[in-house]
């Protein structure tokens, strides 16, 4: 991304062919970026509505024609432009391998791959909801991306003790998974330890199906110490989160005084507060 | 709203019937107000009592009657509110077209309609309870009003943050969805993709209801890395809440310039960041 | 509690039996006055315990005859510590309308009632339970009566705010209670808008037993919602309590430098971090 | 931990083969520790993995007795590490009766117990899972035990608030299933206080299983009460952590005092809080 600016400057003083298409496929800034995306966003939804009907029994077998039509149509439009994107960038091996490269060719494969082995292909053409994500960039105006530097910020800052928190967790559902297979048995749902640890992570994110339910006394109450645990322990990563949310906020709003060198000035700040001077 | 109080002194100027009408029906102020505010309140509260008595078919069966009774008693009473409204307010099109002026409406219309189409009508009503909202007027105290400030600023800075993090979840949502399809079937209640999303959104917002449950080992644990995920991934909406209502509450206990005018300076700060002068 | 200090003052001039009685059965601060209150948290906890036992029928019908004279030996106790707490007391009948007042009463109350009454009452004896919080005091060092202000200075200024904020779920749990109700029916367990409530507070609240689901596609999408609102609603009840602890604790550790009015500096700061000046 | 620093210094300038042996069994700076400690983390998950796939009747009545040798093997060589850890140390006793010496001796006891007591020793295996608690230390990098600080210290604080909350969290669970058992009685399965308190823990925590409802119309209001108590309460420790680790966050970024070397002076300090000279 960092490279964009300097490179697209070259593009229109070039003002070749590909660099048009590179404007109008992967950039959202002239009208007809734009216009491509918004069509992008619509025939996206339209072909993830056409996959989520067609897996209906009923409706599959009134319409199932139209929306294999729909998927060929949708199939084929996605293919001309993965065709395109690969042509319009200048590294395209790169493009290919990076994240939204791949799922753009993911988006299209199910369907060709449904030709040679017939069946359970189009259900996975839902990867495409994935390219929504690109979408987004539509919306992208400069508060947005203030707004998410912050939330990246603080989610990376949280990321390892996240993992320490789901580590911990992990290994209490392991140890309470043996007791429990051990106290109640087989007779009474818990036939392995694996399936004792589904039934602990349904107990102790507090989803609760009730498909496997303690029925002695003492797996009653080794459940109910679970359940109090996970209850009250997603504090920490909520608190985590907030604590480094907090953090990203002050700092990002942060200017150093020219003349005293004081921070934490507010963003709309002219003057510095201690000291008065111009900033 | 901004334009009352200057609105309110030409009313006061004027004194016509239409502007004491307008004292009682929407200020709280007067006396003659504030018990127009609590009768509506209690008003409210027995008609939508009345609605829910009404479709417990015991209760129904014994005091149909009354209760009919009632809830056109209630209907008129609204009715003739609603046409004071309509006559006190200054623009009443605009109050019409507002959320209160649509609420009102609604309040009174499912009567009528059984008129014509009777049967499923009066469960409606209850749409009134809406109405309350407007109630909570009576106690808005200037402590209120500043609390609610903080609240409002922080949910509405909180807001496209939100929408990222739902777009996401719902992402997520789909494409489990897409894999539970496939990896469940039909025979085990995954009967379409829009089911497996209702048993997925069941999952993710650990309510687990238990009606459709994952039966293979797989399946199994997609569910369990799904449950993971919901019971996780609360923390992040949670954070950006308390985030901004820490800043929203800082900026809120703030002095203003006596120069200036300018409101927002930290608690510590000495010279005015607008105009640099002494606080 | 504000007047205490001075009180036992006077009383330890007094010097008379009843201000002794004070001080062991009130207080914990000499020996004897601690031991009565650790003797007195133990035997709630049997008590608690022995009702407990009483309400398992294989253990009743072996050892009722035990556990009826355990209930009547503690509530014998109980009785006497009562009288003597309305002995002791300068103002009895303002003990005995305080809550731990109140407590105390019906801690003995259900036994003496079951004589006229036989039958149900001995469940309602885990009321004592409510007696343990009076037995906290013990644990109240200095450190943790600091903890507690901050703690309920936070939830106070809360207090508003999750009115609101309950007030709100609970108008969105009465409107889709009445929506299910027309769409889901008698013939789906939604017999009734009450019955529909109690539904829609199971699905909001996250517990989801899964006892009433809804079977129509309509009612799942308005199920879906639901969820997804009481997952992420909760956001702001928690972001509201840790934005008024972080202010709590801030306020908590303030002075104010007495030469230039700096604010924000630690409990155990010596001097002023703006000028240096002694604190 | 404190006085490892000296002692390894002494160690080396000894030379031993006891201090190499403990190098590498306890420590993962040099080469050899570390390779040490990833073979040992390998061999955990390894074991682990064995004790749950002889849990799956299906796979046992296959491969047992591979698995069997597997189990075998593994033991050997963790009670062989156990052997060189009690060897190496400085004090064999201080080290055994830690927290991670008793986790060493309970992850190889199992397996020798069931030469005597044949039946279902194995599964008490899963014990090794906490070992891995020891093997995040090869991941302690200095960026890692800083932030491990911050969220001790924030967690220790939490202690006697979160306790307290518990405390509160269990008395209303104690009442609510008092008044359970009285309104819904041994007919709707609440069959004595501590099922009726089963239900309450999985109903105020929100997990919901369904296997114990009420059905009474007053149950169902108590049941409602519950669950939004439940569902707002969650609000407190959540609060109470956020607001630990926001403070933890500010004291931890923090500089020395070149004169006193205090500690815990704010970003913006410019004198030191406790002598008053320049930072």
């Amino acid at each position: 991304m960092a490279q964009k600016p300097k490179r697209r400057a070259e593009e229109r003083a070039d003002g070749g062919r590909r660099e048009r298409i590179y404007e109008i496929v992967f950039e959202a800034d002239t009208p007809a970026g734009r216009f491509f995306d918004v069509a992008l966003l619509i025939a996206i939804l339209l072909s993830v509505l056409a996959v989520l009907l067609e897996s209906i029994e009923s409706i599959d077998s009134e319409y199932g024609g139209v929306l294999r039509a729909v998927e060929w149509v949708f199939t084929g439009l996605f293919t001309i432009e993965y065709l395109l994107r690969l042509y319009a960038v200048r590294y395209p091996l790169r493009y290919a391998m990076s994240f939204f490269g791949v799922v753009d060719l993911l988006s299209i494969l199910p369907t060709y791959l449904a030709l040679f082995l017939p069946g359970t292909g189009s259900p996975l053409l839902v990867v495409r909801a994935l390219r929504l994500l690109r979408v987004f960039r539509i919306f992208k105006l400069a508060r947005f991306l203030g707004e998410a530097n912050v939330l990246s910020t603080a989610l990376r800052a949280s990321g390892p003790k996240i993992i320490v928190f789901l580590g911990t967790v992990l290994t209490i559902v392991l140890i309470v998974s043996a007791l429990m297979y051990l106290v109640e048995g087989k007779e009474h749902g818990f036939t392995s330890i694996p399936r004792a640890m589904y039934w602990a992570i349904v107990t102790v994110t507090t989803v609760g199906y009730g498909d496997v339910v303690p029925q002695t006394v003492l797996g009653r109450i080794i459940a109910a110490i679970l359940m109090i645990l996970g209850y009250g322990i997603i504090a920490v990563p909520t608190g985590i989160v907030s604590a480094e949310l907090v953090e990203a906020k002050r700092n990002a709003t942060t200017q150093v005084c020219p003349e005293c060198l004081a921070e934490g000035h507010d963003t709309d700040a002219v003057h510095c507060k201690k000291c008065g001077s111009k900033l």
